[in-house]
């Protein structure tokens, strides 16, 4: 809340409404669905609701909980009116609705300024704190962990969903609050769909399976992915696998403070263009991860985030080839001075079951 | 989407931009994460991203698809920029950022007007037809047996975390795509917070426990709620149990087409306060159920909404003390022109374990 005060100055901003969930939690502690928090520079208020009277009580640090009968907004609105003078309030456009932003603006009165918070919080949240690299830490061993227990159930006959079944009920027998995205357990050709969601679909002979998984441990997110063939695999996957592998190894090597999210990118990017296969990898090389499972930085084309020490980041690349399936391998990083250190422990290996 | 076009004239509008992706998916089919779908009078186009390249390929119908390289916003404003004259463009001011509605407006130009759409995607949603109760119907069963399949295994000494892992295994190994959204199961005085999150805190003698369980099968929700005790209940809460029983049973047969939501809300608030148990019922008596796990309409205090048959409702009276812990039993049920029918199955009785 300190080092937050610090960009007052600025965004000449005398407070700051703070609307998304884990910038509040980020913040304060709470951990509800329903939560305002304005942040003053010698106050900060909780405005939740009644159903968290008891939770609010016990989770909030550093600010006052206030619990707001007739809708978070308005109440936000009337402590705003009773400030003296002209107010400027920088709030988060990307997230609030248009519907939000009219009815704060007529509880809060004409004194009001809104302006941007240029995403303050989330720049804070950029950087991982030692507190946080130790449950982002486990978070990755736990799906790590997860992932080599159920490679024995990746069989013939088994279905996606079970599989997946499986493995989120693993995730919470090892102390995963669940999984911190909808598990993506694909087979066959349905792995081309970098996004599929598992159906009754059972696993064949001679199929890829993609596994794309992740827990929320403590608040935290990791968010991992393996490739793997039942069967003997072909040639050809075999070397579509080492390529995206190659890929993601030249990607992390890319990684240091001071380097932008773009060079990390494009480096994974070089690697599959090499082998031809640049115009399969549909999407970014990756992501932040810390409270969400995808937050700032993005790493993409051209990205110009610079990279600091502490950052979390997945790095994932893939290809997808309609017709024969998809293959992803998918770590997690912390960027530190001597480059991107592995927080995933799960082997990367081409694993043929 | 034809019953959406008859909305236009009413709106004055010549397109309808749909941003919310339950709305998307109800209106073609499209289950994805990226959409925007774009409802004109003689075409609909859904933009999506490279992604869903395949997976639209395969859900959507009855509307066009388009995947747009540099943003969906962007790709949708170009599109209307294409059209003749003046447009008037309807739009979900609650379901759009200030960032994306400042986006929206500069990729479209300044011919383009942007009118809010009176939630009528929301409006068609709220009254379900036969395929969807069918499946609001398996949804809603599925969560009940799960929940009786479990009842065994809620004992001294398991975890609540433990004991939300066996459950959510079971929703799937029932078919569920998953929880319909994040389980609770609350033990002793955490009980009395509405939403607590499953700990690792181990459930012991003559505790309430509050099990607030819904899956999504086939796209549509359940959401359903039982308390029980471990041991013999004192009086107290027997009685306790018995007037939020009583005021459940009021709310439902106050379920009819024609009556306003505040009037359900109404019956249920009365029984408690007949109790004097009223200012322990701190939440609303209910809400919408379909695509999402809270739709249209919300069954509060003095709301208007006229319920119409074939409209799913959650009736879920509680009461909260502190100290002494929560209880709160929820079905799902479906008005016909009879009244309320439950969908939910699983029996009502208080369960001393």
């Amino acid at each position: 809340m300190d080092r937050l005060r610090l960009c007052f100055a600025e965004l000449h901003a005398d407070a700051l409404l703070v609307s998304h969930l884990p910038n509040i939690r980020y913040l304060c502690g709470f951990s509800g669905s329903a939560g305002l928090l304005l942040v003053e520079q010698r106050r900060s208020t909780l405005f939740t609701d009644s159903r968290y009277t008891f939770q609010a009580r016990e989770e909030v640090s550093g600010a006052r909980v206030q619990i707001a009968a007739k809708g978070l907004l308005r109440a936000v609105g009337e402590a705003l009116r009773t400030r003296r003078g002209r107010r400027w309030v920088a709030y988060s456009p990307g997230h609030v609705t248009v519907t939000q932003k009219e009815a704060l603006k007529i509880a809060s009165g004409s004194r009001v300024r809104w302006i941007d918070d240029g995403n303050c919080v989330e720049r804070l949240r950029v950087v991982k704190d030692a507190e946080e690299l130790d449950r982002m830490r486990d978070a990755a061993a736990l799906i790590s962990k997860v992932f080599v227990q159920i490679v024995p159930a990746i069989q013939r006959g088994v279905t996606e969903l079970d599989l997946a079944a499986e493995i989120e009920y693993a995730m919470k027998r090892g102390g995963a609050t669940g999984p911190s995205f909808e598990s993506i357990v694909a087979s066959g050709v349905r792995t081309a769909w970098a996004h599929a969601r598992p159906t009754p679909k059972a696993l064949q002979k001679s199929e890829l399976v993609v596994l794309d998984l992740g827990v929320i441990l403590r608040g935290y997110c990791s968010d991992m992915t393996r490739t793997v063939f039942l069967g003997r695999a072909p040639k050809r996957v075999r070397r579509l696998y080492h390529a995206v592998l190659e890929a993601q190894e030249a990607a992390k090597s890319a990684v240091r403070p001071g380097v932008t999210a773009g060079a990390v990118d494009a480096a994974a990017r070089d690697v599959l263009g090499r082998h031809g296969l640049a115009r399969y990898f549909t999407h970014s090389t990756g992501h932040g991860l810390g409270l969400e499972v995808h937050e700032m930085p993005r790493i993409g084309r051209g990205e110009e985030h610079v990279l600091r020490e502490g950052t979390v980041l997945t790095i994932e690349p893939g290809v997808y080839i309609e017709g024969l399936g998809g293959i992803r391998i998918e770590d997690d990083v912390v960027v530190t001075a001597k480059g991107a250190v592995d927080l995933t422990t799960a082997p990367r290996d081409f694993l043929e079951l």
